[in-house]
């Protein structure tokens, strides 16, 4: 029921998803009534994944900005808590949410636990680099703050994804920082790198700038919440005021009639280009099972490619991954009563 | 002598500045052959500023990698510092930099003190926002933590200059946070959204997130260093990245006869427009005299913009109006020795 435009955004995209694999079948959590009218309605090229999406009815909603401790202790009948009791109880390989983001985290935390004895989970979404490249950049906004410890486990568990979702041999990781020099920074981020630094097998880069985030620099960009939730809707806000201005400028110079013939294809393009912090669901990383987190702007293709990103999770077999890479050899994925850590700062 | 591109950018700019200002006079701190050898090949059009442009020799440099700690022990004799002692004698109505931002933030502190007992100095920088409009970031990077009390003298800071050096009426003051609702963020994030709240006559709007930046949702934009610095540096990126991409999608679709035809003036201005952070001075708010920074990576162009801004505040007197308005109504610029609070991790 999450995302601003709406459930016929993620009906879609979640048909459009099931089309392109025909391996899914969807389980969708909601108001039976207007999901099955949405499924009805679905665009003919589409129609045919409605036999592969099943409706729960599940009625009750988390409100957009309820803060995560009252969707710990109201949330339980939610239609994203009955989705992540699903995901918990192993009819589901997956979970996938355009809703609040902050509610997700902690019914997740509560429905799952996370793997390893992770502490703090955190949000990762790829970024696009130069080169057609991506960078994992985390945490997004799961921790406002994070001492030298949960910034170490966040970057391993982004080396981990790297590693097993993206097939990179040796994922390269670096932590954000104001300049790359030893002595910048806050105390957390310089204990972190020390961290880093002596983890073995680790293709640890020292520090990056922002700017290196998007030229490529490092594999995976390790940052405390805050920062990464700031620059990341820094960035869509950025790329969306300049393909206004790619937009204006062609028209102003070239003439509307040259943009209207040749134009517009291009144009259309590179607005999906130039927009792609949207393009991209978010993983909420550290819990132990795959919950993806769909941009709140994203319109059905947005949906669509957040489902296939769990679908990917889904192959590789993330949280094992974790649970086994972070926890040494006996570790088990764990389930946690989530709540410990839980504050309404996220 | 700072600057990526060395001394010919920052005298081609000086130089630029001078013609567009006739009332400008220039004194231009380094090594004395090599800037007057800069001056005399000044291209045509801007040769007729050299006679305004006056070479004081300042041999000793700052390295770019030199930390605020050593540059306040050793770098007395630089051209940097010589710079800034001609302004603390009021010889000079501003300083101007493309070199090592934390050195010239120590070095200025020392030389020039910081107006109404200010005890931490900002930097901040116009961002271009939708509509032709203009939003101050600060802190960008001179206090990679900041209290309460700090965010709040940013906000304070910023307000005065958007008012007095922009004309604008009542500027519009918000916080960066990781969501618009009072429960989000920091504990000093959410200590000096309270105490903002309280200020008379501050038209203060509260939490924005990183996209409203860009957006236009306020005048002047309020963030810890270390956050203000990565979303400015990412920004920088991204614009780098998407200009890339702009022109491989337009050589591409239609053709380099085409684009070699009509396209390369508007690709041109493009560039300009997209990058366009790098083209504005950034202000070393709360010292008692007029430092500008110019962005290390500026040609001749960005230097001129940084010279024009550094005009721009003194035409309106700037720390003057900041001393008169955060000070109270006895207070003057005083001279504080700037060493106390300064630290490398800037």
């Amino acid at each position: 029921m999450g995302g601003d435009l709406g459930p016929r955004a993620t009906v879609r995209g979640a048909a459009g998803a099931a089309l392109q694999d025909p391996r899914l079948a969807l389980r969708l959590f909601g108001p039976r009534a207007r999901l099955e009218r949405e499924i009805a309605s679905l665009p003919r090229r589409l129609a045919a994944a409605g036999s592969r999406m099943e409706v729960v009815d599940a009625p009750g909603e988390i409100a957009p900005g309820l803060r995560p401790s009252e969707a710990l202790r109201h949330g339980g009948d939610s239609s994203m808590a009955r989705m992540l009791d699903c995901l918990a109880a192993g009819e589901a390989c997956a979970a996938i949410s355009a809703g609040n983001t902050g509610a997700l985290m902690a019914l997740g935390r509560r429905a799952l636990g996370t793997v390893a004895g992770i502490p703090r989970p955190a949000i990762s979404t790829a970024i696009p680099t130069r080169e057609q490249g991506r960078c994992y950049l985390l945490d997004l906004g799961a921790n406002v703050e994070a001492s030298a410890e949960r910034l170490v486990d966040f970057a391993r568990m982004g080396e981990v994804m790297a590693r097993r979702v993206d097939g990179i041999a040796r994922p390269r990781v670096a932590l954000l920082n104001v300049g790359v020099e030893g002595t910048k920074g806050t105390a957390s981020v310089r204990q972190a790198d020390a961290r880093l630094r002596e983890i073995p097998g680790l293709d640890y880069r020292g520090y990056v700038e922002g700017d290196g985030i998007f030229a490529g620099a490092a594999d995976v960009v390790v940052c405390d919440g805050f920062v990464g939730n700031a620059v990341l809707k820094a960035s869509e806000g950025l790329a969306r005021m300049l393909v206004a201005r790619v937009q204006q400028t062609f028209e102003a110079h070239w003439g509307s009639r040259l943009v209207g013939l040749a134009a517009r294809p291009a144009l259309r393009r590179l607005r999906a280009e130039l927009d792609p912090v949207r393009y991209n669901g978010a993983s909420l990383l550290g819990l132990a099972g795959i919950v993806v987190k769909s941009h709140g702007g994203a319109d059905a293709e947005g949906f669509r490619y957040a489902v296939l990103r769990a679908v990917q999770e889904v192959e590789h077999d993330l949280p094992r991954s974790l649970a086994r890479e972070l926890g040494g050899k006996d570790a088990t994925i764990s389930r946690r009563a989530g709540t410990a850590g839980d504050d309404d700062s996220q």
